[in-house]
Formats: C-alpha cells, sequence, structure tokens
C-alpha cells in the first residue's frame, strides 16, 4: 500500500513528461503532419478520457486524429474514496471521508493538457483544436492562454466559458444556473472532504433517474447504467475556486466556438447564452460563434455522429 | 425502457456505420496522411477503449495517431445484468441472470474493428498498426485476414495467437494456461448466463486481491481500485467457440509481432510462447517476432511509457 499522495503525484507525471518528450521530438517526427488539425479532447466533472470512446471513431470517419486525455485526478487517474467500495454504502462514511483527490490544482491540469496540445501539434497540420466538455471549460481557457500559437481553435461543448478574474464557483449562484440538477445530488460538504462528491453507484431508482436526468437526458435506462459505472465518485473541489486568468493579446486571438445544447440540464440554455454574452462584452478579443444542437448534456453518447459534424465544421 | 436486445443491435450500429463513410471518404481527407502509420487498438475481456487511456498520449509524444475502440459489447457499449447494480450484491440472483450482451457474435467485433480500421487506413500513411490485448488477440487475428492490404503489422500484447481452425476456447484446456488466475474468478456458467462473469466491484478483500494478481499485478492498490471501477463484469462467452480462419495468401501476408509479458497471470508466459510456436509452425506464413517486456498482463497502465516505445519500433 502506498501513501496516496504520493499515488496522486506519480500518476501527474506520466503526463507531465511528455513536455520533455515533445520539446525533444524529431523533425522527422514534426514533418510528419498532415494537412488537417488533430482534436485534444478535455472531459467534464466526473468523467474521464472515456467520454469521447464514441465520439473518436467518428472523428476517424471524418479524417481527423484525436487524443483524448484523462485530467489529474480524473478517469484512470483519480482515486476512489475508500467508503465508495463497500457494499452496502455506508452513508455516514462517505458523506464526510476526506477525497484522496483533494489535493488536486488547477495548475496540474492546465500542464498535462499543454502537454498533449504540443503532441497533437506536432502530429497534424502544426495546429490543434481544442474541445472541453462542461467542467472542462476551465482547463481549456487557460491553456488557449498558454498556448494561443498552437491552437486553430477552441471549443465549448456546453462548457463553463469564464470572463477573465471570475472563478467558476461564482457563477453557479447566478440565477441563470438555478434550474441546474447538479447540485442537489452531492452527497458531502465539498468544503470539507476536497470534492463534489455523487454516488454513482446508487441502486436508489430516484438517485439514478436524478443523475440521468441532469447529464444524460437522451440515452436509454441501460445505456445510462454503462456510463454510470464509468463515473468518478470525486470530483475536485478547488479548481472551483481559482479565478479565470486570460488576456485579449493571447487568449483573445484564438477562435472561440461554443456548441450549445437546448435540453441541458446541467448547464442550462440561459446560462450557457450568459456566459458566452459576458465573454464576449468583456471585449477579451474576437467573438465566440454559437453553434446549436438539441439534446441534453452529453451529445458524445447520444448522438456522436451528428457532434462529430459540427466539430468538422469549426475544422474546416 | 427500451428491449435489451434493441439496445445492443443499435449500439452496434454506431460502429457499423463507419464503413458507408469510409468508402465515401473525400479524396482530400485520403490524401491528408502524414509519412507514419496510424495505431488502432483493441481492448482485452472485460476492458474497453479506455484501457489506453494513458497509451494514447505516450503514443502522441513519439509522434503517432491512434484510435481506440469500444468492440460491441464491451466498454460503454457493454450492458450490466441488473443484478450487478444492487448493493449488496445477491450472489444467487449474479450467477444465473442472463447476460445481456450474450448475443453479441465474433463477427459483429470484426466487423466494428475492420470500419475503423479503414477509417485510420485513410488518416495516415495508408497502413494501420492494427494492436490487440489478450482477448482482443481473436479480433485481430480476423481483422488481419479481411484487410491485410491496410496493415502494416499486426501486434499481439500478450494476446492470444490462435492458428487456423482452432477455437480459443480449446487452448484454455492446455496445459500451458494451468497456472492461470483468471478462471477462478468466474461467478457463473458460461454456457448458462452466456457470459464470462466476474464481480468486478467486490468488496471481499481476497476477492479483489486475486483479480489484481491476475490482472494488474504491478500497479498500486489504490489504482488497481480506479481501473476495476472501470471494469465491466460480463464478456461475451461465444466468441471462445468460434474456430479461427485465417489463410496463407492473406494473413500470412502481414508482419506478426507478439509482446510478451513476463510475470503474467492471465496468459502465462509458457502459454504466450506456445502460440507463438503453434502458428509460426502451422506454415501460415512468416514468424512472429518477439519483444519480451517485464511485468504483469497490462503494462498499458504499469509502463505506458516502455510500452509506446516497443510499439514505435514496430511501427518504424
Amino acid at each position: 500500500m502506498i501513501d496516496r499522495r504520493t499515488a496522486v503525484k506519480s500518476m501527474s507525471l506520466g503526463a507531465a513528461s511528455i513536455a520533455v518528450g515533445g520539446a525533444g521530438m524529431t523533425s522527422e517526427a514534426r514533418g510528419a503532419g498532415s494537412g488537417k488539425p488533430v482534436f485534444v479532447l478535455v472531459h467534464g466533472a466526473w468523467h474521464g478520457a472515456w467520454t469521447w470512446s464514441d465520439l473518436v471513431p467518428e472523428l476517424a470517419k471524418a479524417g481527423y486524429a484525436s487524443v483524448a486525455l484523462d485530467l489529474p485526478g480524473a478517469g484512470t487517474r483519480t482515486l476512489l474514496p475508500k467508503s465508495f467500495q463497500k457494499r452496502p454504502l455506508d452513508m455516514a462514511a462517505f458523506s464526510t471521508e476526506m477525497s484522496p483527490v483533494a489535493a488536486i490544482t488547477q495548475d496540474e491540469r492546465t500542464s498535462a493538457t499543454i502537454d498533449v496540445v504540443k503532441c497533437a501539434a506536432s502530429m497534424g497540420n502544426g495546429r490543434v483544436v481544442l474541445v472541453g466538455h462542461s467542467w472542462g471549460g476551465l482547463t481549456i481557457s487557460r491553456v488557449a492562454e498558454a498556448v494561443p500559437e498552437l491552437l486553430q481553435s477552441v471549443v465549448y461543448l456546453s462548457a463553463f466559458l469564464l470572463p477573465n478574474g471570475v472563478p467558476a464557483g461564482a457563477l453557479l449562484g447566478d440565477a441563470a444556473f438555478s434550474t441546474s440538477l447538479v447540485n442537489p445530488m452531492m452527497k458531502a460538504d465539498p468544503q470539507k472532504v476536497g470534492a463534489l462528491r455523487m454516488d454513482t453507484r446508487t441502486d436508489d431508482p430516484a438517485g439514478r433517474a436524478a443523475m440521468k436526468r441532469a447529464f444524460y437526458g437522451d440515452i436509454s435506462d441501460e445505456r445510462f447504467d454503462v456510463i454510470a459505472n464509468f463515473l468518478h465518485p470525486d470530483e475536485v473541489a478547488s479548481t472551483a475556486g481559482v479565478p479565470m486568468a486570460i488576456t485579449g493579446s493571447r487568449y483573445g486571438t484564438v477562435q472561440r466556438h461554443y456548441i450549445a445544447m437546448d435540453a441541458d440540464n446541467a448547464i442550462p440554455p440561459v446560462a450557457q447564452d450568459m456566459m458566452v454574452k459576458v465573454v464576449d462584452e468583456s471585449k477579451i478579443g474576437g467573438s465566440t460563434s454559437v453553434h446549436r444542437m438539441s439534446g441534453s448534456h452529453s451529445p458524445f453518447f447520444a448522438k456522436p455522429g451528428e457532434l462529430a459534424q459540427v466539430l468538422g465544421s469549426v475544422a474546416g
């Protein structure tokens, strides 16, 4: 058994070490690019690289290579609360156990994604289409600020799109988010456990129905059961409190797209439109091209073919 | 609630429809290829496309695009037994419930993978390095028989490598497999439920330790808990009974590689060597290049960087 803090650190190293490889990449590898941009896909809260399992083959069908990553503390790079493993669940323990991913930072996530973007840029035409779903918006804005020259565009898929200086947590209190169905599912105090914690394995029919309604309104119950089996219970809480830091001369130069979902119960349509308006009016530069799709928060499983088409139109 | 059989069929359609796109792909997309082959990654039993979450960024670091897929009935394309969702588990129900993926066939898996290989070939230099882990070996041999002209090579990662005419099930009784730790974990009769069924969420410490020892001998307990959260309980059983069908004039023309793991408790090293020997001596064509790595059955999580290096040496 190893110390949890050590486990998290060593897990992050895998992605962090990519930077070295990127810098040292041979010119042969750099010159190998095709005429198309490569997609880098950043998942949302409680999700991982598996989010894109249906989309990646659809993008390939359209001729696009893509690289999906697990953010530090997420997907196969998360760690589980011990209490989550017990059957039946001891809710008293689950609602108070400190999260094993509480120490993960936004900076680690940003840095891991930059490393992947550098590698992806070397594979394609030198530019990347950077896509973030939901909470992944926090990371892609910061990556766009760090490496604007590597991006063909940045795409917010029903994602958090924040103006400079504002943390995601500040937005959640806005009236535009009042109909979001996410908050009632939290099973612990984020301040105390360091995570936004859901019981993703609940066998309570009402709890399962609520989780489906919030995130996966338009897939079958059977498919949702499979998807829920992949969700991890703890989403790092600290990222909600970090103010966005972007500038007009860097972030503002990157083409910005928003894919809006009209039946989204996690980030309500009014909240999506509000974020686009606020960022565009902040005069950070450019304006956001909005693409509208029908459906709930998670089109990558509900309609991966249609999503790939929209993304293809963005990539050109 | 929809009929399960319908759910499985519609799930398969996503991948099957790729063939149409592949055939109709524009010449621009076809011509967009780089100088390198693209990897197509096929997971093993109880696994999905998520298997490769750590490897995909490592391959990108080396300049290689890759496409991982969920085989029909696996990963996000599986379906879960109802009894698996209950806490605590009712073992009597779990050991007898018919599997919702029992009707999935090897042909569906082969066909879905061929579709992805066609797309991947159009993205890179026109040739694909096709990698199969463990039970994925059953699929990649058949894909190599179907589209040898699209493959730069086929790579068995501690995988089932079968001679013509032999089903995987026939091999499992061989003395070379006698030390495998997989069989004792089956919780139901495959003949009765249509699946090789494991309780991947067990909270019995002995059961968890056995599962880790069989598949993930060289990662931490905490990381294994996360990985096990992704495994699905039902692996389609029928694929074990279908005799391999390959020919010298097609399969035999494809470069063949085997990555052998020296501390593998799922497919014992003697079984790996036995399969290489049997296929090479079957005079199907060529001989298998064997690459030896130290470690257990799952190097994609234990040492993704080293695995990417070996795969890079295969791809050239």
